[in-house]
């Protein structure tokens, strides 16, 4: 039994005995000598990699992707029996800590540090005695009343280390409950939950109904000082409507590592947006074991047992 | 019985039956008519004020600082009996926050993003698939060694937010041990530990031990690839060096909150060094629980119980 690695980073898992993994160049087609596989590893692959893998694999039965979000793969066509897997789980700690780097970056105005260094000027504004919570502005995470829209395992890793900084933090997600002890909104209901939220962090997958999912009535129900963090997927937000709502002042900042389209065009009007951080799609790009989830899905495979994190379609 | 209250803040403690709250201008000298109150509260209050305090308080019991560091006051010249209370605790969470929030934007390499940014340039560099430990270069703090030099209140606040981040964590303060659950280092031995360190954050409080304690010998021990954090005090660095360090690339990047002396000269070479961040001595100045604080010690004052975080002099 044969699975495909792709050549994009480092792999060596611990295969069950019988598997032969083959190293394939991940932005090319399948080679004709390997259309026997019965796994493909997803990571960085190309558009036409995955369509050739969708059309040549006659005996493909999973596709283990290593990223988080699965729309290109999903989009390639691949037959109904071929189970698709996620790489849930593998970004969780490295795009939270994206995350946390982009709202931590705007509540302490870093970005404004910097414009005041560059002038060699020790700004008074930015510094010495101040009010714990300045009247129109969020200066710390302290008491902020953080909403995490998209609550799966990144935003569950986020969410902890916000409420160790003093954050009161809910998410919200298909159906309303409790996940990892913190309240958890419906998303038809996040309408109700926006003018009490500070910071808004948007982790949402693409999809028909996240497109657009972060637009202007969402934007206007938050609060003037409030900060947006986005690093889900860039489709969910409506961009004109960040960029008016920026450069009208009804939302205090935003810090955005994920653009539609990608790259953001050159003359894209949103780089130059204020109060607006712009990080080029590189709060992850490194999952953090993979080896040991393709480890566990090949034998989950091979035994007929339950494979992680599969997708439904 | 009296206390002073600066007027820099908003303060309402709850005293004991007997004391009556006076609040007075922590610029200017104490008016004569309150030369009798036994307890003063300092909070930015300038050299003269204390100065004042100290030569007219003649009933002068406790001086109660809000602020984590007393040097001014300790160079105010107030008698032997009274007692000097630091504002420890205070400033761990806001302090904290700071230190991390300039780690984080200096490991994210978020000022670089945002130069791609105003040039409207998608950075390949910044983005994309990436190793996660990439060769001589520090992106993320899973996995990350940080030593925490000053390992008070604000420093064990700060490890165990950095722990649960996924870093590895270890303090040096005057003796070996254990704090917190992490291994603390004694400041004799800080030098064997650097070479095994990326990131090195300075909590130090200024003292004449603790003057230029980060200075050549401590950088040249750090790896090429380290980040300094400092929100100790600026003295606590000598700045000849780090600018050296930065500028020959014996230094990753540092993110300073404090200088020496503050505010930075505006012709100050630090302001202009690469891979430099400086924030405005921003980190705390807005003290959490304050109001408690003073109440406490008050009571204990009146009550002849332990006051707590007094100053040894």
């Amino acid at each position: 039994m044969k699975i495909l690695l792709p050549d994009t980073m480092e792999l060596d898992p611990a295969l069950p005995e019988g598997w032969e993994a083959v190293v394939v160049d991940a932005r090319e087609p399948i080679p004709a000598e390997h259309h026997d596989a019965e796994v493909l590893v997803v990571w960085g692959s190309s558009r036409r990699h995955l369509e050739s893998a969708a059309r040549d694999l006659g005996s493909l039965r999973l596709v283990q992707s290593l990223a988080a979000g699965v729309d290109g793969i999903l989009a390639a066509g691949f037959a109904d029996d071929v189970v698709i897997a996620t790489g849930a789980g593998l970004h969780s700690r490295t795009v939270s800590e994206h995350a946390l780097a982009l709202l931590l970056t705007l509540v302490r105005r870093l970005p404004e540090a910097r414009i005041a260094q560059e002038h060699h000027e020790w700004s008074r504004e930015l510094g010495g005695l101040q009010p714990l919570h300045p009247e129109g502005r969020l200066t710390t995470l302290l008491d902020a009343r953080v909403l995490i829209w998209g609550f799966g395992e990144i935003g569950q890793t986020l969410a902890l280390i916000l409420a160790a900084l003093g954050a009161h933090v809910r998410g919200v997600a298909r159906s309303a409950g409790e996940r990892s002890g913190f309240e958890v909104i419906a998303a038809d209901d996040v309408m109700s939950a926006l003018p009490g939220t500070d910071v808004l962090v948007d982790i949402l997958p693409a999809s028909p109904e996240t497109a657009g999912a972060v637009g202007r009535e969402v934007l206007d129900a938050l609060p003037d000082h409030a900060i947006l963090v986005n690093v889900g997927r860039g489709a969910t937000v409506d961009q004109d409507a960040l960029l008016d709502a920026l450069e009208d002042g009804r939302l205090g900042a935003a810090g955005i590592d994920v653009t539609d389209p990608e790259p953001l065009p050159a003359d894209d009007p949103l780089w130059g947006a204020p109060r607006l951080l712009i990080t080029p799609h590189g709060a992850g790009g490194r999952p953090v074991g993979a080896d040991e989830r393709i480890a566990r899905n090949v034998r989950s495979l091979t035994l007929g047992e339950e494979i992680l994190h599969t997708t439904a379609r």
